[in-house]
């Protein structure tokens, strides 16, 4: 069994940040849950473009408030504690912050940790990893 | 996209209950995310046995109090928000709740919505599901 606690990841390598958001680890791939797990926190005010080619993410809204742009049907979503969105086509979207989000994320493939987002918003698909 | 609530969802027959907690099933297996994503709730003072046999779980603590103990190596851990465990070796447990737990919990493979659990604690394979 594997225990850990965001509060005392969240000041450690496991979290991974830009300006505008961070993101804990909870679990990646090497604990070969066949996914991963983080606890993200995005920035009051903030937007985001991201493009997940090569992963499927669900996002669980656990506090704060803001909105989703599909940008293949540009459909608009508000998000509030209890609203989850599924990137099941692997969406490119819009996030947008209004008050700080916290959101619980998985990812499948699981991420590893070494990923950084391109310039497209998008992860590299885990076997581009291996070989870079 | 796939985009819900779970204020919606939870008086819905995506929402599975036993007297002790209730799962709002906000993804199964038919959304295709390659895992399940439940937001489950435990009533204050009720106390769970647990082994995922088929099942890769993570389960993070977005409000509540309570305790795990993993029945392997009889260690309690505290449940409070921001803790996760993950059973990645199927681990057999005693999940408490003091007061009312609302977790968010991962499942791999992803749960169908046609397990019950058996009185072992386990949910069927999904290869068992499909045979029955």
């Amino acid at each position: 069994m594997i225990v850990r606690n965001f509060h005392d990841l969240k000041d450690t390598d496991r979290a991974v940040s830009d300006a505008q958001w961070t993101s804990v680890r909870m679990l990646l791939a090497d604990d070969k849950m066949g996914f991963s797990f983080h606890i993200t926190t995005l920035k009051a005010g903030s937007e985001h473009t991201f493009e997940y080619k090569n992963h499927f993410e669900s996002v669980y809204c656990i506090s704060g408030k803001g909105s989703i742009t599909d940008l293949g049907t540009n459909e608009t979503h508000e998000i509030t504690p209890g609203v989850m969105y599924a990137l099941n086509l692997h969406d490119r979207h819009i996030l947008r912050s209004e008050e700080e989000l916290v959101m619980a994320c998985c990812f499948n493939p699981p991420v590893t940790g070494a990923e950084v987002h391109r310039e497209d918003g998008s992860y590299a698909a885990p076997e581009d990893l291996e070989s870079a």
